[in-house]
């Protein structure tokens, strides 16, 4: 009789970790910090992507995109519409992009001609705090109308954040949201992370929002 | 050198269906009713439960709930408040609930007590398509708020499913949201789904769904 142990999970992770420290190290071969986009569907990734492209190009920076989703190309036109070098991921039936997903992206990208890769993460508030994908900060967008409970029901997606967005700051009146509860919450499961409340419709917020992305460590 | 055929996926989902059904008829016995919430963060699955249990209760019928969520338990606080019989799962890492952990659940659970029982699953719109858990029926909560796109980007989810709800239907002007297209995109992924247009903050188009979800198939 044969035993085999399986550790699996174990296995993933570190496949997937070395890949993505060879993405960072991809990347930072040409110069291009890449950001990883966080958030449930509809909290306003794609929203952001749209905002920062024309605030990233006032600073004589080149942007780029990766549209990650399970299925569709709704998020990809809406950023191939901004002009910018785009890749579409479409995982199939994966809640997450991972490092070797990414590494394929980059390949389809003209890196020479990029300075910041903005990388749209499926729809998901829990599967992909587990994959990290080469990026330089993890950036997580909530918003009001998903309950401002939100944060509190994954505080793993903030213990691995570099930076919070609550968006739709316009809408927590009309769905009776306290936008300082979610604050609180995120100060709790991650101190001292720094929070941005915005509206992506008007573009309340993205100023100072951009300046932390860009803050060098 | 041996070589080991690995079909982990489909194992895994052998094993969940064989439970599943072992919960079904588990609860037939009991003449119990179960419905499978599905549906992001904040699409409005516990407002749905709220609205539900006292025109559950209009129609002398007992309602029961499991409130499945990744960590924490504020939509179990909201579903007890009702003063109905309620069970906390936190999944830790999973972004579903699975026919086991749902098995154990019902354990705790009243049966003599119960003829409806809402299994509320994590407010995910991906995971979970994969993993029955014994209901009779799955209903997915989707609202305007999550964007007009929300369909298309999760065609599989509404594949499985035997009824829709658009929830937030108020807010579709105010975030740009064609509900009329999202209507489109359900019926191509799914002809002839029932789906429901819904207030939850109202009770506007509860009263229709009540009626779909107990009509027997």
């Amino acid at each position: 009789m044969h035993h085999i142990d399986v550790h699996l999970e174990h296995d993933i992770y570190a496949a997937n970790n070395t890949i993505a420290e060879h993405n960072a190290q991809h990347l930072a071969a040409y110069g291009i910090r890449a950001f990883d986009l966080l958030g449930a569907i509809g909290s306003g990734k794609t929203a952001l992507i749209e905002r920062l492209t024309p605030l990233i190009r006032e600073k004589k920076l080149r942007p780029a995109a990766i549209a990650g989703d399970v299925y569709g190309d709704d998020d990809y036109k809406r950023i191939t519409a901004l002009g910018i070098p785009a890749v579409n991921v479409n995982t199939g039936k994966e809640c997450h992009l991972d490092a070797h997903l990414v590494e394929h992206a980059i390949e389809s990208l003209p890196l020479d001609g990029i300075d910041i890769l903005l990388i749209e993460n499926v729809g998901n508030m829990v599967c992909p705090t587990d994959f990290k994908l080469g990026a330089v900060k993890r950036i997580v967008v909530i918003s009001s109308t998903e309950g401002d409970d939100v944060v509190n029901k994954h505080p793993m997606m903030f213990r691995g954040a570099d930076i919070g967005v609550i968006n739709k700051v316009d809408l927590a009146p009309l769905v009776g949201a306290d936008l300082s509860r979610m604050e609180r919450d995120i100060q709790r499961y991650h101190p001292g992370l720094p929070v941005f409340r915005t509206n992506m419709k008007t573009g309340e917020g993205l100023g100072p929002l951009l300046e932390e992305i860009l803050k060098e460590r």
